[in-house]
């Protein structure tokens, strides 16, 4: 162990920051299964995916072999403005758990959008602007992805069109109104833009939306319209190679003081955060270089890794992506009661489903109530008020910790802090009042999900 | 100018952050003017300031001759959850500018109250703490403050008892969620749990309160109370001394790259964050060893500074507080139709209304629309979305940079950007959809403001 005195916040000088993103499916011996065209149920080639996405991340999505990628001068200079983020240690919090674990968080909030999702954002703009595209289209839920690429296509002075599921739309004004102050366009889903749209208006006329049908608008609206592409903001190979920025960040922290993390903890949706953070380790892991215990933390109400299967499965509710081999609750699976917006994807990110086959990582599913009596607890030692997604990763933090203290272990724990609440007031007023509940899918409801799975061989 | 490459944001060390506030009223020579009793309109004295603030605040409040005051070790270590905060220089902006000017910012919101009241909130809350009372009480308006004071409070276990304007506590039921998860009790003013309350509700039964009374309200509640007193978040001294840090941290910035700004620009509501970040350098200006142009910016619809009067008023509407010698439009002047509720306030911190009086610095108006147009070209290009109060400077900053442009000097110019804008998009939703006005009060209706002001010798 050093010697040197490790600071509240470890921040990297400017010229320490990454110049090249890390590809860990270079160093996969069991690589990702390809992503399958539905209709031939051959892997999709360069030529079809670059109907739906900008060239050069069609390129960065298919390479498994490169494990160093350059980040564009551009690119970094936009990370500049808000990295490198904070690597924490949590002095205040080990004092008040009185654990012997040495814990450390990789905070992720600090920029307008609120999360991780600005570091894919910048990137898929920025290659979107060099292949001279007029503009690029979205689908948001909960809305951190849709402000992140607002953000970006502001700062490249792209055209944004962000499908916003109707639910949210209306709920979450608030988000509306942010990503508008940055020039997007945002529509309620379903909507009548557009013929998918238009469909299921007429069959479900009081529909308030689903993530899926805004995927499907999105895709329509960049596919029928000249100098548009489609960008999605988690589960591709290309988010979770931008999303390395905070791994290659976060590692370059911890060696400048010799600290080896025993346990790395990172919440998981689709997987961008996590992926992110745990690459370049699991690279060492994969090396065999180093060893390290990962732990991907999903609600209980959305347990992909925890109670799903590895299968090809559709990556949107409307079927109109491309199949993807993952751990899967199926697509057809609605996940309810949860105020993780962001971790409610009945799938997961095809590298790390593959990691997790291998057993090269654990995961652990955790309820709602308990993830924020987390949320609160922190917020109120560390300061920061936590997304609901990330909360989960901070639970399994206190959690681990908390077993240290009963071991006397002096452990050192990781965690990804992937953004802020502020825009998740709804649900923090649900847990103040006491109203808040949990929901564990029972095996019934899993099985319904199952069948709707595709055959593929 | 020195040869050392600039980065985008420079970060200080732990080692390198301030150990003492300044108080920039030791190198006055004209002493700001005391709080006067309302009653015998003499001095208060520090026995009569003790029945309302904690002891050791009272000190800090009265002493106009130490420049500097040790910051307690405590308040550092809080510090460093969220401090030292970046000072940015403007790269982007620049560019989009055209201008030769050099402009950086400091950014205070980079925490979950979202401004730079936890700086003086931390300090308040733990001398609270070490005087050994229960809690503390105080009024919010469009609740900055009352969140600064929450996450204080929550992290010395203190009982924080929050007075919000029954109409913010309504709109802003975000606000005051996030209060209430840092272990708050929020009670909407105009209430029945005091007398003051309970009269002006039988006076004025469907009222959604104000400010003034909100104050009145905390004054009783501590008052009446064993083990409690009353802070406030702007205008008094001691905020002034804690806010220092702001300007400390900038200065010991510049310094490392040999940087001496030429134009220092900060909003002006209570004074609270100008005075923070001007005086070290006011200091310097005051012992004259350099010399620098200060500009406070202020509402057009609550302008203080360029149409107020230099007088003793009260510091509340409600009259109940001490009278203070400020820059002042009356305790009665209700400011309308203007959404930086941070800067709706009659009076100025006395220190700043002597510093301006004696011709040390500048004063501006702006205009409300104006703002929000500087804040979405600012948010567009250099990422963060700011608060309508902050973006009163950067409406400034962004005029003096083009001036530059025109004469084509290269001037340094610094800003304070004191906190975000995730809680104000009712005002940005107003100024996206074109509906936003201007509003600039008439000479009548300042005449009216100031027929209330007493007649003090």
């Amino acid at each position: 162990m050093s010697e040197k005195k490790i600071p509240y916040k470890i921040y990297l000088e400017e010229s320490e920051m990454p110049k090249q993103w890390y590809n860990v499916r270079a160093d996969m011996k069991n690589k990702p299964a390809p992503l399958l065209n539905p209709a031939t149920l051959k892997p999709m080639t360069a030529e079809e995916l670059g109907a739906v996405f900008c060239k050069e991340l069609v390129n960065q999505e298919l390479d498994d072999t490169n494990p160093y990628i350059d980040i564009p001068e551009e690119i970094r200079d936009f990370y500049k403005m808000y990295r490198p983020s904070p690597l924490v240690r949590a002095y205040c919090l080990e004092k008040k758990l009185g654990t012997p674990a040495k814990i450390y968080y990789k905070f992720e909030g600090n920029n307008t959008s609120g999360s991780h999702k600005l570091n894919s954002a910048i990137a898929q703009a920025y290659y979107a602007k060099k292949q001279g595209l007029k503009g690029v289209t979205t689908e948001t839920g909960a809305g951190q992805w849709g402000t992140a690429l607002s953000m970006a296509c502001a700062y490249f002075d792209l055209d944004c069109k962000v499908y916003m599921v109707k639910v949210s739309y209306e709920q979450k004004p608030f988000r509306r109104e942010v990503m508008r102050t940055y020039g997007a366009s945002v529509t309620p889903s379903p909507s009548d833009t557009t013929e998918v749209g238009r469909k299921i208006l007429a069959e479900h006329p009081g529909t308030t939306g689903s993530l899926g049908c805004a995927i499907s608008e999105a895709v329509e609206a960049a596919t029928t319209r000249e100098g548009y592409r489609y960008v999605l903001g988690s589960v591709l190979n290309q988010v979770l190679l931008h999303q390395s920025v905070i791994g290659l960040e976060t590692k370059t922290a911890l060696d400048k003081y010799d600290i080896t993390p025993d346990i790395i903890i990172g919440c998981a949706g689709g997987g961008s955060n996590l992926g992110g953070l745990i690459s370049p380790f699991m690279g060492e892991k994969l090396r065999g270089e180093k060893d390290y215990h990962f732990i991907a933390v999903e609600p209980a109400s959305c347990p992909s890794f925890t109670r799903g299967r590895y299968a090809y499965d559709f990556c949107d509710t409307g079927r109109v992506c491309p199949l993807s081999k993952m751990y899967t609750l199926g697509s057809g699976f609605i996940p309810s009661a949860n105020h993780a917006g962001g971790l409610r994807y009945h799938g997961m990110s095809s590298t790390l489903s593959q990691l997790y086959d291998d057993g090269l990582m654990e995961a652990r599913s955790v309820e709602q109530t308990a993830v924020f009596e987390a949320a609160e607890q922190f917020a109120r030692i560390e300061g920061i008020l936590p997304a609901p997604e990330s909360a989960h990763a901070i639970r399994v933090a206190i959690d681990e910790a908390m077993k240290c203290k009963e071991t006397g272990e002096e452990k050192t724990i990781v965690f990804g802090l992937t953004g802020t609440g502020y825009f998740d007031m709804v649900a923090y007023e649900k847990f103040n009042n006491g109203e808040m509940t949990d929901y564990i899918p029972t095996d019934e409801d899993l099985a319904a999900g199952f069948a709707g799975l595709p055959k593929v061989e």
